[in-house]
């Protein structure tokens, strides 16, 4: 029996785009992108709507600013249901580079934001909103939030905005089941007109275990991405939680025929998945930044393979 | 607050061995021995004591007949409070390879079978009892069991062995925690006089959260492995579970280590791990094998990235 509430997300190019700079050919992005909407998946993200005056255009690619007249390319010709979505940070991003919903193909407005940046958001996701777009918040670094500020700005975004969901997002991959069912109950509690959303990280192996409590919990909106890619040990796989969902609408082929062709090639250029130095900074709850910079190292670097030496620095053992 | 109840086993090389007909340097062995011990780790399963007349000493390595001479070397000088196990399969090992215990290093034989040997099992079982050791019966390709067939070998397990732990395993890779959940509880109603213990294999990355369900619905005896080398895509990492578990006595840094110096040369000769293949099999619930048999197929073959006829052939939809 399957829950037709439920909405899946796939943020592959988007959340990927955190380990090159968003530097995807135009051509995959189109290939990830028509699989995913012949998958039935509900949502595709394909980057962010960041401001150019924040990223330099010279230094990043096409997803992190996800200008119209690309997005315009990007889908021209494909009939599809899947609806299409950017992101915007709300620390780094702006109002005015959202035109009106008239002029964009873009469906859907994802704001990111920390706890402490809440009202910045809200100014953002009622920004979409307005313009005719649907919106999203989405609460990074939960496994940080505080209880208390965290309350507060559940209660603003269910008073202060029409947005149809609030994710908790666990950006540090530090949270185990019994946070999960924590937080979900929490943001329920207070989002008495808002879906709620599930968006994880690999560091500690858990992304797709914690999305399926998020389930068991009633989130029905869920990040995944294929084959995991995304920052530091990467995301939710979308071929596990495809097959893991009932709806006789998704097709999971479309996903493992891309992951085939233009996923696993990329296993060459870009380094996500599980290892030791994510696994000690989830397990820390810290931002994984610091175990990607030793992860990065040369392959001949001693410090690559001393686990304990990193864990003491993290832990501040060696302090 | 920590269970003192929890049993922890690392089964790094016995489950390896499966990878690489258990061909491990013995000087790597008494260096992961040695870890693992260091770390606190309560039981260290080092390989197998199976037939020499089923398994050629050509063959297959020191680990896969594990001799008392060769254990003797191997845990010479190390003082330890971790103790130390060998595996029996049901259907491949003899009652007569087993020296009583005075005889031996060997503390716990832990015996391997399908529901269907139940009653091989026990016989190995009682045979390493009476000799002296303590023994559990691992049940393998839980997944496929059926109800009623599981229910009488259980109830036999209660009432036939002195075994002190009984184990369900998931070969496949193939349950979910809500499986995990239903199958602890029908364990538990069965053995009222042993410990249920939990064994996992990570095809849908959910082997460490499994192991978690298995704590909280109150299993005491768990499986791990380093950096989670084991069968296909491998077990449930022990340094996860280290990082997950609060009872002071673990300490996480020598298995860290290990991990670094020990394993990850390793991934240069064994493949283990997530792939696209071993999470089909995992999803549909069937052997890792045949899965294996594409992983392993040459880096140029086309069939190697073609996750859409596999999937077609193991579900049967090209058939």
């Amino acid at each position: 029996m399957y829950r037709p509430q439920i909405k899946v997300l796939d943020c592959t190019i988007r959340d990927g785009g955190l380990m090159n700079d968003s530097h995807f050919d135009f051509d995959t992005v189109r290939a990830i992108y028509t699989a995913v909407c012949a998958s039935g998946v509900d949502i595709v993200e394909i980057g962010y709507r960041n401001s150019k005056e924040m990223f330099s255009p010279k230094k990043f690619g096409l997803w992190r600013f996800c200008d119209d007249e690309v997005l315009k390319r990007l889908t021209d010709g494909i009939e599809t249901n899947t609806r299409l979505a950017v992101m915007q940070d709300a620390h780094k991003a702006n109002a005015e580079d959202l035109r009106p919903k008239a002029e964009s193909v873009v469906d859907l407005v994802r704001v990111a934001t920390y706890v402490k940046d809440i009202d910045k958001a809200i100014r953002l996701a009622n920004n979409a909103t307005d313009k005719g777009y649907e919106a999203t918040i989405n609460i990074m670094a939960i496994s940080h939030a505080r209880d208390r500020e965290l309350d507060e700005a559940l209660q603003q975004v269910e008073e202060e905005t029409k947005i149809i969901a609030c994710y908790l997002v666990d950006s540090f991959g530090a949270l185990y089941s019994e946070d999960v069912d924590f937080l979900v109950s929490k943001f329920q509690r207070y989002l008495k007109t808002k879906e709620v959303g599930v968006h994880f990280h690999n560091q500690q192996q858990l992304a797709y275990a914690n999305t399926i409590e998020g389930i068991i919990k009633n989130a029905n909106y869920l990040d995944g991405t294929l084959y995991g890619l995304g920052r530091a040990a990467g995301n939710c796989p979308l071929e596990l939680l495809i097959g893991f969902l009932k709806n006789p609408k998704f097709d999971i082929k479309p996903l493992l025929r891309a992951i085939g062709r233009e996923i696993i090639p990329m296993q060459k250029t870009i380094s996500w998945g599980y290892t030791i130095p994510y696994m000690i900074a989830g397990m820390l709850n810290v931002h994984p930044q610091v175990a990607m910079e030793l992860v990065n190292l040369p392959e001949d670097h001693a410090d690559r393979s001393d686990f304990v030496k990193f864990f003491e620095k993290i832990s501040g053992i060696d302090a």
